[in-house]
Formats: C-alpha cells, sequence, structure tokens
C-alpha cells in the first residue's frame, strides 16, 4: 500500500521511526511527513496566522519531510502539496502515551488520522499507553499485521483507534473493539515560582478509575488489552437538535427586543 | 447568572468586550478568563510541556484575567483554580469568523465550549461569519436574550454552538437549529519565496458550496440565517463497533506472527 506516516512527537521520535522500518519491511511505499518538533496535545490545531516551512530529512533511520507545523498541517501538505495522488491510508504514531476517552479531543496523533479520514483517505491513528517507550518493534509489527488485516474500504471517512496497553506484547491479554470511555480528567494546577520569583502554574491531572465505564478504551487498556475504536467526527447532537428547536420555535424573534 | 466568558482572539478583542458589556448591562456576573494572545485556529491544544502565567486586566473595556495559553487552558484554568464553584454557564466569544461544520473541529472557540461542557457546565460557543467586524452590538445583545431563553438544564454536556451571518441583525431571515454541514474545505498551500530567497507555504481553502447539504449550518449562514447546533463529544462510531469486531475476531491474534 501507498501510505503516509506522521505523528505529533515530531519526525525524531521512536514511534515514527519503529513504525516506518518495520512497514517499509513489510514492502509498503512511505511517504514520511511529520512535525519537525514535538506537538503533543495541539489537538487540532493548524496553522493559518504563519508560513509554514519544510526540511527534507534523510539518514539511517528515517527518510521523509518535517514540516514546522501541527500533525494536521502535515496532513493537509501532505494530501494538496507533496502527493501527486491520494494515499491509501494514512498512520499516525506510534505516540508517545494513549490517546482515549477525552484524549481524543487533545491529541495531535488522533487529529492527523481525523484530517486524512476527512479528506477521504483511511486513517490509523497508534498510540502506546507510556510516555516513555524504549522498543516498539513487536508493536511497530502488530500494527503491520492489522493493515493487512482490515478490509479499509469499510472504514471510509473513519478513524480507527488503536491503543497498546504499557506491556510487553507477548504479556497482552487480546484486542478489545470498544467505545471510547466518557470519563474525564479531573485536573488541576500546581501554582510554583520561578526563580524571578514570579508565579506560574503547571497542568496536572487524571482519570479516576472508579468514573470508567469497564468496557471502554480506558479501562480495557490499563487491563492489559490492545484497543481498537472507530471514531466519526459528525458532533452535531441530533436528539437535541429536535430539543432544541423546541426551545427556540416558542416565540423567540431575531429582533424582537422587547423579549428580554 | 455567573458566566465564565473566554474567547480564542485573545482578550483585547471586539467580539469578547463587546459581550462583556451586554454581559454585564444583562445583570449577570461575568469572569472573564481569556487568552493573552491570538489563539485561533489552535483547535483542543492544551498546554502540557509549558508552564502557564497569568496577567489581570483591567481598563475601560474589559476586566478580567489574561492566560498566556490556548482557550482550552482558560477554562481549565477558570474551573479548577480561579472560581471556587463551577459557574452557571461558560461562553466563548464572539469569534471573527464563523465556526460550523469542520470548523468545529479547528476551532479555539468552540473547543473552550467543549471544554466547559466535559466539565458538566453548560456551554455556548459564539460567532460570526466576519473576520473583521467592527460593531458587535445587537448581536452581543441577542446572545444576551437567547442565554435568557435557554433552558440550560436540558442541554448538560452539550455545546450550543451559535452562528451569526455577516449581515447587520435587523437583515437576518431568522434563526436556524441545524446539523453541522459534513461538506470540508477544499485546501491548497500557496508557495511563495522570503526575502531571503527562502521558499514557505501558506494555507488557502474553502468549502465549495455546491457539496453543502441546504439544511447545514454553512448553508444556512451564507443564506442570512443565525444558526444554533447542539454538539456533543463521543466520537466513537457505534455502528461501526459492530463491523469492526466481526473483522478482528475472524482470526486476528495479538501474538500470531505467522498471520502476515
Amino acid at each position: 500500500m501507498e501510505i503516509v506516516l506522521t505523528n505529533d512527537d515530531g519526525i525524531w521520535a521512536i514511534g515514527l521511526r519503529t513504525l516506518y522500518k518495520s512497514l517499509i519491511n513489510a514492502g509498503h511505499q512511505v511517504h514520511v511527513i511529520a512535525p519537525l518538533t514535538e506537538q503533543s496535545a495541539v489537538g487540532h490545531a493548524v496553522t493559518l496566522s504563519n508560513p509554514i516551512r519544510i526540511k527534507y530529512v534523510k539518514n539511517s533511520n528515517i527518510q521523509g519531510i518535517g514540516v514546522s507545523g501541527t500533525p494536521v498541517d502535515c496532513v493537509k501538505l501532505a494530501l494538496t502539496k507533496i502527493l501527486k495522488n491520494p494515499p491509501d491510508l494514512l498512520v499516525s504514531g506510534i505516540n508517545n502515551g494513549a490517546n482515549v476517552g477525552v484524549d481524543i479531543l487533545y491529541s495531535g496523533t488522533v487529529a492527523a488520522a481525523t484530517e486524512a479520514a476527512l479528506a477521504g483517505v483511511s486513517a490509523l491513528a497508534v498510540s502506546i499507553d507510556n510516555f516513555s517507550p524504549t522498543d516498539l518493534n513487536d508493536q511497530a509489527e502488530f500494527v503491520c499485521r492489522l493493515i493487512k488485516k482490515i478490509d479499509w474500504k469499510k472504514f471510509k471517512n473513519r478513524v480507527l483507534n488503536l491503543n497498546f496497553p504499557n506491556l510487553p506484547l507477548n504479556k497482552v491479554k487480546g484486542i478489545k473493539v470498544c467505545p471510547q470511555t466518557q470519563a474525564i480528567y479531573k485536573d488541576w494546577y500546581e501554582e510554583r515560582v520561578d526563580p524571578r520569583g514570579r508565579p506560574y502554574f503547571w497542568l496536572c491531572g487524571y482519570i479516576p478509575e472508579e468514573n470508567l465505564s469497564p468496557k471502554s478504551d480506558r479501562a480495557y487498556l490499563s487491563k492489559g488489552y490492545i484497543t481498537l475504536t472507530p471514531l466519526n467526527f459528525d458532533f452535531t447532537d441530533k436528539k437535541l437538535l429536535t430539543q432544541l428547536q423546541i426551545e427556540i420555535d416558542n416565540n423567540f424573534e431575531v429582533n424582537n427586543k422587547e423579549v428580554k
């Protein structure tokens, strides 16, 4: 297959280069187009107010194009400027850190896959529940087998969101196709003081385990399963559309300033 | 009501200060917590790798807290650090530029509202289909009337996404409760050369009108209607879950490297 490979940890990240090697070994044609610098938690950010630069990168580990922007910028550039024809698949990852539940909103890894899916390109986001992995060879090989296994035509305009638990692959209990958790982070800010005496804040947070539905991605992942979730991006709440229509129809007039 | 007001155009933007004045005049208690600098198209980005600074801002137009981060950072700070109790409502806007269809993914304005909704706070995102509005007094007053009209308890964990057309309010045709458009941007990059002879790229794009469903937000907005859409943030494609389960169940084993 012809595959665009990107990520949000940047073009030098272990997850990207390991997956690159495995995809090449599996016989795919791989175009690496990835951020030059780490872009974690940038969500679906896109660079509008600044120009974008690209840099050709080639060494023994990786060959591709580094982009001075976000993961979504990389995908837009790949699909509109760099590739002549749409690729068969876009793969984003392997990300350092899981992307489950609301992480999907914050994640640059998933956003890259989303951008491809919206453009009609099949897309796979891959993450591991470990912020500092040192060997992802088995996971990368697993990804290659999964890519071969899936009938991608059935998942048009969707993202398949794959997450590995923080375990060697031979300790993994299995793979679960499951929904994202609806549980959210418990956030707080640590207030600290810098060397010049000025205060600053740093975000902390975790998803409380007691809030997790046991059949959701976060729960399975913590129990040692690989999780796989199909994602779509229609935010419209169709049930509430009707409810809201009722609220608005009852005598709400655009220019009637009397109705205060 | 006790309202948190934020945006993505920054604390000095016309949309924020006009809405601030109207909300105060309407008798609300308003906490402004907004980015210190423009944060357009940052999506759901959150600042993890850097500290966050805050700055108290007070002049004749606005009083509040400026944050050295993204709209989502502002909401997290407001809800976890600055306010003692959850507010009744979070309002994000009025944004320079519409947020309809896939804009919802790219938009910092909507992301701020989403972050509040996920935390259980009712949320309204407000945008106008104009990148350089000069007078938003009528729109701000409309927002105040809408806030009073809606029974917010019915829209828990949802964002109401409000968009004004690029017209004076007395020329607006009406208000449409409608789904987001599924049409996507036709993107391209302009390649230019900087004064030092190096190439750079700048994103351009528009949503082709022929792709718009006539009953979607973008279509109504272009025809002169105000649009209002309830948004939810469960990305799981429940129909495809079953389909994917079938794909995966048929003899796919995690550690079976033979199944290449």
